[in-house]
């Protein structure tokens, strides 16, 4: 509710500011989190919750002796105008949000990398034992995984798009109050005052998008591209958290993983709950683009509505699983002892292939010897890291 | 199974080319369409169909007396390898010929947004009577739909990856005939073999990615981008071709629509199939992202295997649905005269709005008076075309 | 967490009737609502919320002095049993008001059918004008859908089933607890305690299902198969509402669908939210599937956790879909008049399939002598309803 | 394309059967594999694959001179009529033969359960030990799985209905026909005529369902009750087979498992595209449900056209997969040895909770003492295998 009303404000100082309204009122304090119930209340009954919530902001101005400020509030926009703009707000603070927190995994993840470079591991391939490996390059290709959502991630905020374009995508209540203001050129001038919003609010210019859902789909993937990145971390943990296997461990302490009947079992409970928010956004993804593929006429009626649940709890099931990401990597135990052993216990299957090579120079056993370009594939991931994280560091130096 | 075979060609000169294999033979001839059920029995045995043609081909070239050009094929990649990479070149087609099908609908709709700027006609918002608006702009609006797509799907296709990463993404076996072949830095010669590859078939460098399935879920995304713009222009050729309304009609002749049981019935056929399409794309693309949440260990047993089929059906989809676009707007029937006397009938309804503006210039319920920034947004769809477009055309004169 | 505490009082008190635990303690009052959010933070570290619920009630009964009844509580159970069978009792309650909202579906469209059985429309088949039909047949369908629905939903009621394996489904824990008590075949009564549970809290008896997700990939299929009926009628307004059709127009009154900005409209606003349940719907349910599929070991690590929120959110979404269908049937305006006109005007296009048929007797135009069975198709789902909700009415009677 | 032929056939001897039609002509070998592809060429005009077949047929009985029967063919019947009916007939077909395929599940499961009561096991749960339990346990908690899929096929393929309802569902062409042809009460005549190609055709009796789709959904959901259930066993077939753990082996031979470039390692292919199969299926039936619940008017333009490659696709793989688990399931591998070996290692953890137990009788760490009902609960599944099986085997016996 309060990105809606800030973007009922911005409007109103860009209305001003443009000479179309007199000038804009205060906003702050007039609606607040009591107002919440009744706002929800009139929603079910407008279809959405502008409509209740313009109407409370402008009984409230009258009360206040406001009634100029009443008549104009609103003026020129239609409620998808302020929910929309309101969700790319939102938005970009989880985007935000989740560029931090996987810049945190990033950090975490060069750290592993590097220290576990040598770390002899047997990769494993549709669950058997392949080659060897390390746990530097498990890392590295997770790394990877965290760049390539971190890059979907920024350039997906960075292209949030403003929503303005009044009952129908055609400015037409904008125009009629800037000719009624004196505009030469009232389209121009409408036009103006969504770039003017955009500008305000740190947000991209558009034309109106009301039909055109792409700015909530490639938000929505970029979301995705993270919980899939974290669904393998998780998965893999999951995988060498078993006792049978024990190469890795999740953080202990302050209560997590405990059983409500077995003492001293602990659950993988950090990468458990990474992978469930995994599994589940993918189909949270899907209703945002049936929903795009079905916003017909000049406002659809259902499509739309059908996205502000779906968006919202993927956000927040991404952020709730970004904050475990951080806590599962920063106290990840790797037990190397552990893995050098059952690859050197599998020497002979994983050095297989080696001797089936036609002209190799060797054909030894030996795990150690057969670690390929894994150095120079660690080097180039966190090659990549660097250059990603680099210009903020110096940014912030 | 020809891109499979492509990919092992162009990894056979790789490593001829780089001297760590002695001449590559030529493949061409050797398997044909003749084999396809042979592989496609051995596929279900091994799990997947590389296995058995690299087998195949090692026969028959034996069978012509080139057994050292057996031993060589395909030595330092897996399966995997040629999947991917052979997955990547189908979707460089695909995305290419997409991208062509979405320039012959920028045409169509910079026709119809330009020859329709001023055709009055309804805004349904919530399906009801909202403000007058022309077609020209729902065509721009389209048009911008498109636009986002056509973008999405060459960017995506310029960045498609070649898959070089042996048998467990450490580049082992190729670090390993690199040493047999005299190279003072094996690792970086293999590493180099990737490079080579990706220059070889045109695709974008990058070290191994079997686990990170970011390039598959970028493609199925920038596919469903694609049945998303189309489901919108679908849909509102479905409720437009409705008798009540008239304002559209579909390309008429050569059979289409015809009813098995009602005389003269035609139906909006190509709409039906394109939204089709646009409804069952965006479940393709959740289980891409399933398969890529769960892709753990260092090759998949299952999330890997689930891409293929349905990045296969999702390319298949958008091709076939992507040509009816291009049918269909190009033989689009635009019923100007029944858009205009619906709109001028609900004259009252399409400017309440305006009169309820403070300060309003006019309220009079002249519906082409009240019209917005039309124009101007036509012409911003227009630009925005003309410089998608505009360099290919230059590159073509 | 009411349904959680009720299976742990449901549980001890079981315990104690079998003899196997000493008196049951008295739960009543021990953890409130004040507890809730100390419990939601336990429930991250966890994983689940029954720890810290359990260890919560245990650290209350022992401050009363309970220390006997804190050792007791939860004996025998683990997390799953309590949660999957708070889970079932959930949705016991949800079937149950749904299949009383149903009921009413159910009457408001006996109503229609019945009212409407002559009101002449025209039928359309893929948005086309087909053969004359009445407003009645369509009510008709709409049951036939709706009592599928029911009938859906109050089979799964009857078949949800209790939950207690303990730790891994062995009943390890409540066998050992009867041997302790002195049971000759403590196996049976532990077993037996299960059964006890589930006729307590008025559940079926089953085995452990903790791996076995049958009983909720049901559940939410019988929720979906809700919407699904709900969808149809919401998209069959949304499309009857239509200005240019005006057929059909939702209940006016009480601030339903007004416009931020536009006077005097009165968007489907129930319709359109209907609708985007039934479109939310189906991925919900897919997401129990993957669950249901991935539910390995003897408790799964995430697929079981990703039921909770999804299936929570189906059931909210269809509780409120279902109480806005009912607003919408019974103040459903049906404008017969204009139905009569549509399709009158249309009599050449709906009798023409008549006109082709071989040896007919009659080929006029009359609308009203091509109607077919509709009577008799009304009169079926009449006697469908009759027979569906007539042991009920006897039974209140 | 045959099940097509077979409906109209039927429906052409009901006709006649009924008197409402001359004698019905033959349509054997009218029409064959050869004109698969000028219908399916067809079928891209109309929109479906029943316009140009009708059109086929008709002219194949024309150059045969029977133009009598030309004219009667598909009297009465809609496209939709024919493809639903036809779908039907494909699963019943499909639903028979995984219902014979569920059944040899079962048979490999009550060996496995009864054969493995007693071979000792440490339960995982949240992927770590949790108490003992046995292999049994597992196979019969399989078995019940699949007896909960087996009921859900067995159910849907005996209640698979025929559709008849002509162009819009109201029965008015076959009502008209029977006027025609001197019926009394023609509509009771056309509604019977449905009844009796139900009957022809084994299938159920059924008003017209055109836009109620449970039916579909219905059948979609049963097949992935199997895929649920298969993936399941899968899954817990890779874990158990991972090195590590070495409790199971996927049945070797065949070229099963091969990999291209390591001599000697063995995958569990069978368990890898069984999951692949159960990770694809979810999506597949959220499709039929948007269908579903988007099937507006009296026909819809899109969602029902969505459901045939949906079903199709959803039915191939059911079949793959089941077909893959019944080799699975007869081959397996289990080495009790190992199984029992880890649980013992493992004593101290699968009985702590024992130890914690508060009266417990005994406190020892033997895990072959801590087995619960394990027992029972085999007993319990067989019990219910025996049941379901049963009365097919008297009745073959």
């Amino acid at each position: 509710m309060a990105a809606m009303i800030r973007v009922e404000q911005a409007w109103f100082d860009v209305l001003a500011e443009a000479g179309v309204a007199p000038a804009a009122a205060d906003l702050t304090g007039l609606v607040g989190d009591g107002d919440v119930v009744a706002v929800a209340a009139g929603a079910e009954g407008a279809g959405n919750p502008v409509a209740p919530l313009v109407r409370l902001i402008r009984d409230r101005l009258r009360s206040r002796g406001d009634s100029r400020a009443a008549d104009w509030l609103h003026r020129g926009l239609t409620s998808q105008d302020v929910l929309d703009t309101a969700l790319m707000l939102c938005l970009r603070d989880v985007l935000g949000r989740l560029a931090a927190e996987l810049g945190r995994h990033v950090e975490e993840l060069v750290r592993l990398a590097a220290e576990h470079r040598g770390s002899l591991r047997a990769a494993r391939t549709l669950t058997q034992h392949a080659v060897p490996t390390t746990f530097g390059l498990t890392a590295a290709t997770w790394l990877e995984s965290i760049l390539d959502a971190r890059s979907a991630v920024t350039r997906v905020r960075a292209s949030l798009p403003v929503q303005a374009g009044g009952a129908a995508g055609t400015l037409a209540a904008a125009t009629e109050l800037a000719s009624g203001a004196g505009s030469a050129d009232a389209p121009s001038t409408a036009r103006g005052l969504t770039t003017r919003l955009a500008s305000r609010l740190d947000l991209t210019d558009s034309p109106p998008w009301h039909t055109r859902r792409t700015p909530v789909t490639r938000a929505a993937a970029a979301l995705v591209t993270c919980t899939d990145a974290w669904g393998v971390i998780a998965g893999d943990v999951l995988v060498a958290a078993r006792p049978e296997i024990g190469e890795l461990a999740e953080p202990s302490g302050d209560g997590r993983g405990g059983s409500s009947t077995m003492p001293g079992k602990r659950n993988p409970v950090l990468s458990t709950l990474v992978r469930t928010a995994a599994l589940r956004a993918p189909h949270l993804l899907a209703m945002t683009h049936v929903a795009a593929a079905e916003a017909v006429d000049d406002r659809p009626a259902g499509p739309w509505h059908a996205e502000w649940p779906t968006v919202q709890e993927l956000a927040r099931t991404a952020l709730v699983a970004g904050s475990q990401v951080t806590e599962l990597l920063s106290g990840l135990h790797v037990h190397i002892e552990r893995m050098a052993a059952t690859a050197e216990a599998a020497a002979g299957t994983l050095t297989a292939e080696r001797g089936s090579l036609p002209g190799a120079s060797a054909s030894g056993t030996d795990v150690r010897e057969y670690l390929g370009a894994v150095n120079l594939l660690i080097d180039e991931a966190l090659t990549r890291a660097d250059a990603a994280l680099g210009p903020e560091r110096e940014g912030t130096g």
